[in-house]
């Protein structure tokens, strides 16, 4: 089976097949994922997913390719397996988002000003200026996911979260 | 670009690569995704993954393949498309994972009792055993990773994860 790169994000969600959305769908029984604290995680990722894609539909940027322009932009000249260990992403992982990203022009190989080796990554002008305006847009969804907590729940979430692993 | 399918989770970790891994590497300035609720929860995934891998590498079941097998058992007949709905994952992933489930001989296209209708989803026999045993050690992966939070402190962490987004 072969999967064609795209420099488009492939993420058509429910609600873009007409469906309604929802992380925990009435009527079916999820077994013991309900009980499992790992699938709770997953479910809020499941739901803030959703208004990412919202926020950044018209950028072709999923989560993985912004922490990657991130992580690029504040490390000059960062290998590829420096960026996977980075994002904790197996190598082949990092190697299709920095395909997407330079199918997008924001990201290239050896371009990076402090070292001239091939591999080493850096962002274009281009991706330097789309990050500000994506780094933006995910400041505001991270405003927006987390409006129904208090400043004291996201602090006391954030140190939970910390515990977990 | 093409990429083979294959029975075996795509997931070779940093320290498979002999290096040390981590959700934080040490040096790496991880800029503005330090401060987003989203990226903490993104880290939290990051460490669990690691110790689910430990507990089910000779069973190349990842985390969406679970999902998948435990929402097939417990829903007879469950189509594609319903799968990809309560997983929250767009179709082409439903697809993806349905093969690779396909393959290990674990889930079998129209096998449900109830529906003989092509697309319905149902566990093989031995997809049915070897979710009893994937089951088990999830569980008890699950209690390891939250093994540093006490009772409340769960109960809280599920509480505001379920406020988000």
């Amino acid at each position: 089976m072969s999967r064609k790169l795209s420099s488009r994000p492939n993420n058509r969600r429910p609600d873009q097949r007409g469906e309604p959305f929802n992380a925990q769908v009435p009527g079916v029984d999820y077994g013991v994922l309900d009980e499992l604290v790992g699938y709770c995680l997953r479910r809020a990722q499941i739901r803030i997913y959703q208004d990412f894609l919202d926020a950044l539909g018209s950028w072709s940027i999923t989560p993985p390719r912004f922490s990657a322009m991130t992580l690029i932009g504040n490390n000059a000249g960062m290998k590829l397996t420096e960026l996977a260990r980075a994002m904790g992403i197996a190598r082949s992982g990092a190697v299709e988002v920095v395909n997407s990203l330079e199918k997008l022009g924001y990201v290239a190989r050896g371009a990076s000003q402090s070292d001239k080796r091939a591999h080493s990554l850096g962002l274009t002008p281009e991706g330097a200026l789309a990050l500000q305006a994506v780094t933006q847009a995910i400041r505001e969804h991270d405003l927006r996911i987390s409006a129904a907590l208090s400043q004291k729940e996201q602090e006391e979430l954030r140190r939970l979260l910390d515990k977990l692993g």
